[in-house]
């Protein structure tokens, strides 16, 4: 892609949570948008989306849907990703996927900016957006693990409805009616909407995200175990997750237990956390200060607090660590690697 | 304490969320009960209990309330527990004592009768029900740690918002009806109610319970730690805690890391916690099958569910365990060990 005054940017999935968070993330981002392409399913064709100011009809996500574009984010699921990617990095774009499809490929950058923005300039045409879970929690890590060595990692999660997309939140805000009514919630979409069973997340907590492996952990946790490592570029982090849905509309919390390979100074570990890039640190135990997923909601930062030290070993500290699933987590990730791309140009 | 036909209980803090369950726990397991006398403070003095189809006024929580009774129950306050239950104990009372008064005193035996029933009858007049977030943990943890023996343990809570009373049920149930019409929820209760700063827990994770101490663990991390290592009466054990409040009004969850000093068969590990009293394991991933807070609400027991081995260290598993914590965590607890007393003497 040559360098541009402006540049042309499709939305894949744009009525969806993330693809809509994506359209107001370029517009209050003012990326450089020659012309926005709201792209959809059939069924959504014609419906009218807002972007700086003008209202753009949404066209059929097709492959000859990619022609003149420069950067197609997509957030339609996997299986629209596999089947129209390719279609749009032959016509010249370069695919920016916020979907499973690509993440573990080994010749696919998985990039967080924060991160790994290095590997943006590898890429054969598709960069994979992290797991919204991966993507804080990598964020918060980084700097810590290029000074002290993380050898193993146990985070339990506290994921918002947002992550499951739309219909997750309308059925959560519905069955949270429901109840307070007295009457049955009704369960059709979580925890996960093509499974045979259904249960109320209002004022509930499920301890399944997306469907379980052979080893008895689902898919979600084992994203946290691969990405993580793929990542920070290191194979050797033993990564153990827990990952579980709570009633809250957006903001994904994260308890961390991070062991490092050698002692460490906690001042020290502040310090790294409140200088790195993305990180807002939020740790003042006694005037009752730490991360609140409400207060990270619509916040394009990570948040960390709780910080602290293993009681027993040495070597380990806690971490709580906070953000907007559906900004950091997915659409401003994928805004920001498309800025990272402009301006290094 | 001599063996009766029947027995006069006091149950002090009758009017709270775990006083009243514990006046329904003695209906439903028919404790052989002479005499019921709720007490209270000034203010509820009047109020009527219905006990056994009988109404029964409460009279106020004071020294000469005790005359006559068998077993004091409290749960009022650990300040009310300071305050009168050596007067009830004076009185020949036994003293189940719910509160965080006495239970690191070395000569109050801190009981779960599925673990340490044995410390039962080493009370010199005081018994303590350890905290709900503990309770839970140990009975998952018992049979495992005699078999395999616990190294450390990585905690994380969903702690329900009935772990702070009947006040903090009532504004989460507020302040969620407040959200849902579009209001600012009023924030007065959680996360502690002496403290300055108050959150909504509606639609919000709050990784504060109880006032933080010095080392940046809560006072409820601290007693998951110090009151683990008393009833499983080992201090070798290594217990980091996060513990969280989220919008449940029953049943705490948690995610529970467990590592043993070797390796362990994990078919065995099923099969002893399948074995061991209190304990319902509900572990089928495949049928989507794992403890819900919704379904522990009103058990008296202890569910445990994705049961799985760490993926790199082979001496660790996950389990996920879940609990009434006013039940098991709190009033069935406080009953149990009196049903004890009852049926050994």
């Amino acid at each position: 892609m040559e360098k541009k005054s402006s540049y042309n940017v499709a939305v894949v999935g744009a009525t969806g949570a993330v693809g809509q968070k994506i359209i107001q993330t370029l517009e209050s981002r003012q990326f450089p948008v020659h012309e926005l392409r709201p792209l959809a399913s059939h069924r959504s064709v014609g419906q009218l989306v807002t972007f700086n100011g003008k209202q753009i009809p949404i066209q059929e996500a097709a492959p000859e849907a990619f022609s003149g574009i420069d950067f197609a984010l997509f957030s339609a699921g996997g299986s629209v990703s596999e089947q129209l990617a390719p279609a749009a990095v032959e016509q010249g774009a370069v695919v920016i996927d916020n979907t499973n499809a690509f993440r573990m490929l080994p010749d696919v950058p998985l990039v967080v900016p924060e991160v790994n923005p290095h590997k943006i300039s590898t890429h054969r045409g598709i960069i994979a957006n992290p797991n919204c879970s991966t993507i804080q929690m990598v964020v918060a890590l980084k700097p810590l693990h290029d000074v002290f060595g993380i050898e193993r990692l146990i985070v339990s999660t506290y994921q918002a409805a947002s992550g499951a997309g739309q219909s997750a939140i309308d059925e959560l805000l519905t069955q949270t009616r429901q109840m307070l009514g007295g009457e049955q919630p009704d369960t059709n979409i979580l925890p996960v909407k093509s499974l045979p069973k259904h249960y109320p997340l209002a004022f509930n907590v499920i301890p399944q995200i997306d469907v379980f492996e052979e080893n008895g952990f689902t898919k979600e946790e084992v994203k946290m175990v691969n990405e993580t490592r793929k990542i920070l570029e290191d194979e050797s982090i033993q990564v153990n997750a827990t990952c579980v849905r709570v009633p809250v509309v957006y903001g994904h919390s994260e308890s961390v237990y991070v062991e490092f390979n050698r002692p460490f100074d906690l001042q020290e570990v502040r310090q790294l956390l409140e200088q790195a890039p993305g990180i807002v640190v939020v740790d003042d135990p006694q005037q009752q200060l730490y991360p609140l997923a409400q207060d990270a909601a619509g916040r394009n930062e990570v948040f960390v607090g709780r910080i602290r030290r293993d009681l027993f070993n040495p070597n380990a500290l806690n971490l709580w660590v906070v953000s907007d699933n559906v900004l950091k987590g997915a659409a401003w990730n994928a805004v920001q690697i498309a800025e990272y791309m402009v301006k290094t140009r």
